[in-house]
């Protein structure tokens, strides 16, 4: 089963792909009147089939809406900017992969490149992703805010949305890991620090407001790598 | 810290480094006489400082073994070759920072690209990663093998190293995870299989071969995420 990704969908309506759908359609030989899912990326799933070939471009008739599947938690991770673009770029495919609702990219004090242009462009990795592993939702990437503002917000959404709120953090006092205290199946934060990690401050700032310090492991992992072990710990916790 | 990779090291000698390691002792404004530690690879640790520098290189006397580290157990992974190498190098690199022994390209029915030229120049990504994540020990990657032969290897392995074999397998009947058999601090062996997986006739034989199937997930993976993914619950596991 293949899922195609397009940003609309209403049904009995006709969409129309070009450019990389168009090739990709190409490439696994669809043929007029064959049928394929089709997702909006909010968990929808659709059945549609070819109604028409054109001049580098099909015509997709949307007959069926099959389902949504509204997540029954998120997974929300606030990760610093990576200096290097292609590190960056590959989390966002791989937290695609394993599971991530809401991608914050942060500035803390010993973030390096403090902005990202145009974030908009690294939504085809997402696309490109949930395609790959099927999936029917698409990650939200925000826009890069500071270090301080994302955890007062972390902090007003842990009652609203009932969420466990993490910092991962190699000197961490508790000296804990996420599974100690996460229960199953619950929304959930994480905050993920540069190379450095986060200064005492910073780190005491979280654990004021409620965030509760874990340790990943023994290893000393890249930004990237931690912020894909957390992620993975959550997807074996939940799976 | 900072560790250094020599390939032979030895104690009340001194090492020339060039190139990259010059580069490197440069950018992190180490002067004449400031310390630092070494590893061979192998586990071992050692301590020397900057003897002096000249055009392009730097001299380091070597003069302490600090420890030798043998690690308790062996973490193996078989993967199948990845077409774009890049994901290969990815996963090189991951996997050296997050812990394994050694990585051994094999090829299944369905493994696309069926050779690896020049496997050894693969291994500057690997020292680069255990300096990284100050590691004493390089993972090892063998030479290209055929499937059976690889299961044929690790079946006979499976007792001498009192060792856990694991198939990576989404129709896996038995259905289980890694974490209901695998006993912390074991030595162990998995194989990842390519895009498609592995064929019915690939799966039981190595079954046959006493491997035992697991399940990584319910996502779909790509093959060098399922790779990461199953050396981070075994790192998850043992820490």
């Amino acid at each position: 089963m293949n899922i195609f990704y397009f940003k609309n969908i209403k049904i009995n309506n006709i969409i129309i792909f070009d450019k990389e759908e168009y090739k990709h359609i190409i490439a696994l030989r669809i043929n007029k009147y064959d049928s394929i899912y089709l997702t909006d990326g909010t968990g929808n799933l659709y059945k549609g089939y070819v109604s028409d070939f054109s001049f580098k471009k099909v015509y997709i008739y949307v007959d069926k809406h099959i389902k949504n599947c509204k997540p029954k938690y998120t997974i929300n991770i606030g990760i610093s900017i990576i200096k290097n673009m292609s590190r960056f770029r590959w989390f966002l495919e791989k937290s695609t992969e394993i599971g991530v609702n809401n991608i914050t990219p942060i500035i803390t004090d010993y973030t390096q490149l403090k902005t990202i242009n145009n974030i908009d462009k690294y939504n085809k990795i997402l696309i490109s992703a949930i395609k790959q592993s099927n999936q029917t939702f698409k990650p939200h990437i925000n826009n890069v805010v500071k270090y301080q503002d994302f955890i007062d917000q972390a902090f007003n959404d842990q009652i609203k949305n009932n969420q466990f709120n993490y910092i991962a953090h190699n000197k961490s006092i508790e000296n804990s890991y996420l599974s100690d205290t996460y229960q199953k199946n619950s929304s959930v934060l994480i905050v993920i620090g540069p190379e450095g990690g986060f200064t005492d401050k910073e780190y005491l700032y979280a654990i004021k407001k409620k965030f509760l310090g874990i340790k990943i492991c023994n290893n000393i992992l890249r930004t990237e790598t931690s912020g894909i072990a957390v992620l993975l710990e959550l997807l074996l916790i939940n799976r």
